[in-house]
């Protein structure tokens, strides 16, 4: 089963959408919102999935669905926890700084609690008010949680999961030394995300949802060129079912929280760091590692963050290159 | 106006408080939670305001406000950024380390993003798991806000100022070093935090509320003893106005946003750190501290952080002594 939320008012207008993405399906009678739902998913689920079914078979009113019209799926979220669970991102941008790699790196993972207030549509410009804040794209898995008991196992959190999907976590990277400095994690660095047009359930995804992971290439364009095509489902340290038991170790997670797995990074074939599409590699996830390895290899980063006008897309595609999620496409603009 | 939501589902039951807290009056007839107040401010706090004139005249139905059968006035948020506007604590903090204070400190507001997928009532237990992770308590001013636009100015940020209220922002500290030293900011070493019964309009607290500040005592008892005394309104660096405009440099912030002060804490008279309640001090809002204090003063911290089945009240009174937003009470327990 594939949701979404059109746009209206503050939490959208959820919708069922087909397998295709062609079709979508009002769900107001049965549940007025995305958080709605999952607020109450056990009763909810059953009637949602039997539109799903009906929408399928074309056995009811339906609408085009077009990407452009949607908001966020959780057009606002109760909360928004990102992980870093490609280690070898982190070990990368550390090492262009200079910095060790503690070994906890490999076993504690790193987290940080985002913004859930307001987030962006699929299709939403990206607001820069200063392209010196070095404005980059994060392209990461999410998954949605039900309500999740404090001290979950890994296999517990893993249960909870109800919805996959992808993100582009906007970063203001030059704003992220002097915040981490101050030692209270990221606030001003993290402006609003941006969400798939579509979330899955994760039995839609059949094999490409196993061991807590997507296991599906990330395609970035920047520009319209490739600029990343690392698969989510390698090199990802820790799993969401790791991630969201580290998320409940001390509280419970109410639903509707949003994990996400950080930036999707491959290392390349033999261990070293990725190289981009043009050489040969599956590329990148964000700006910030292309900089890096320019810094590690060349003393200098020469790829310049995002500029007003560039534009983002971000997908993760079936067997028959069709969209599973839809496609994150943002122009950057000035606000 | 004071507003208070009882303990109903996942969001409470919005109702109007007495300025004297002995009544309520239900006001779902005009909007059922507290949050879609929120997001339609402008058109339902005039009836608000109507209904709460109406119950002080005793011209409507009332029920006599129990605080025990309230739920944090907004039961779930969708963002919860808690600054630490307090310097004199940070300062106090980073000497017990021998860490220096950056002079930006006193400048650049800290602010770190917390979790805010689901918050304790007044009379909630503090569920603790474990004792060795250091619980805490951390008695703050809070404000909640309209929505404001990204870039705000002070002034602006003042004005989208809707309700004032206390926290406890329960700190797991034990947790906090090896959190904080990973960069990424609090996570597990901040659970759910707890609120005021009552959270009441700016203008319910007349001159109390001036300069964005709240100038009244935070009274804090521990275990039935007077722990803190503090004035919120002295030693505060950064106003409410500062903080809110901080969050919003580079994103808009969702009506509904809870922003907090961080912990309370004043100097002595003579500049230097303050003293215990029974020394003729004001005391402390956590025991982290006093905790510092004692280390920077003895070589160690002698006073344990909370176990299970001690108390903490924490409230602010108006000049006849009863409490303006009621009174937070809580008992450690075990999960």
């Amino acid at each position: 089963m594939k949701l979404a939320s059109l746009k209206d008012g503050r939490d959208g207008r959820l919708v069922v959408v087909s397998n295709d993405l062609a079709w979508c399906a009002e769900a107001r009678h049965i549940v007025p919102t995305l958080q709605a739902a999952l607020d109450d998913w056990s009763v909810v689920e059953p009637s949602l999935r039997n539109l799903a079914t009906d929408l399928e078979h074309g056995a009811i009113p339906r609408n085009r669905f077009h990407e452009r019209e949607a908001a966020a799926p959780l057009p606002r979220a109760y909360q928004w926890a990102d992980g870093s669970a490609y280690v070898n991102h982190v070990a990368l941008v550390r090492q262009a700084r200079g910095a060790e790699l503690p070994d906890s790196f490999w076993t504690d993972p790193l987290m940080y609690q985002g913004g859930s207030d307001g987030f962006l549509g699929p299709r939403d410009p990206i607001p820069l008010a200063d392209e010196s804040w070095g404005c980059d794209l994060e392209a990461e898995v999410v998954v949605v949680t039900g309500d999740v008991p404090q001290g979950a196992s890994r296999e517990e959190a893993l249960a909870a999961v109800r919805l996959v999907g992808l993100t582009n976590d906007v970063s203001l990277r030059n704003l992220i030394p002097a915040e981490l400095a101050k030692g209270f994690g990221f606030f001003q660095s993290k402006p609003a995300s941006a969400f798939s047009p579509v979330f899955a359930t994760p039995d839609a995804l059949g094999s490409w949802w196993r061991d807590g992971k997507l296991h599906r290439r990330l395609m970035v364009d920047l520009n319209g060129r490739p600029f990343g095509r690392a698969d989510a489902g390698e090199d990802m340290t820790f799993d969401f079912g790791t991630l969201i038991a580290h998320a409940a170790r001390t509280r419970s997670l109410g639903a509707g929280t949003i994990i996400g797995s950080g930036t999707v990074s491959n290392r390349d074939a033999h261990g070293g760091p990725g190289k981009p599409i043009p050489d040969g590699g599956v590329g990148y996830s964000c700006l910030a590692e292309l900089r890096t390895i320019e810094t590690i290899t060349g003393g200098q980063a020469v790829t310049p963050f995002l500029k007003r006008g560039d534009t983002v897309r971000i997908w993760a595609e079936d067997d028959r290159h069709h969209p599973i999620f839809g496609t994150i496409e943002q122009v950057v603009e000035a606000r």
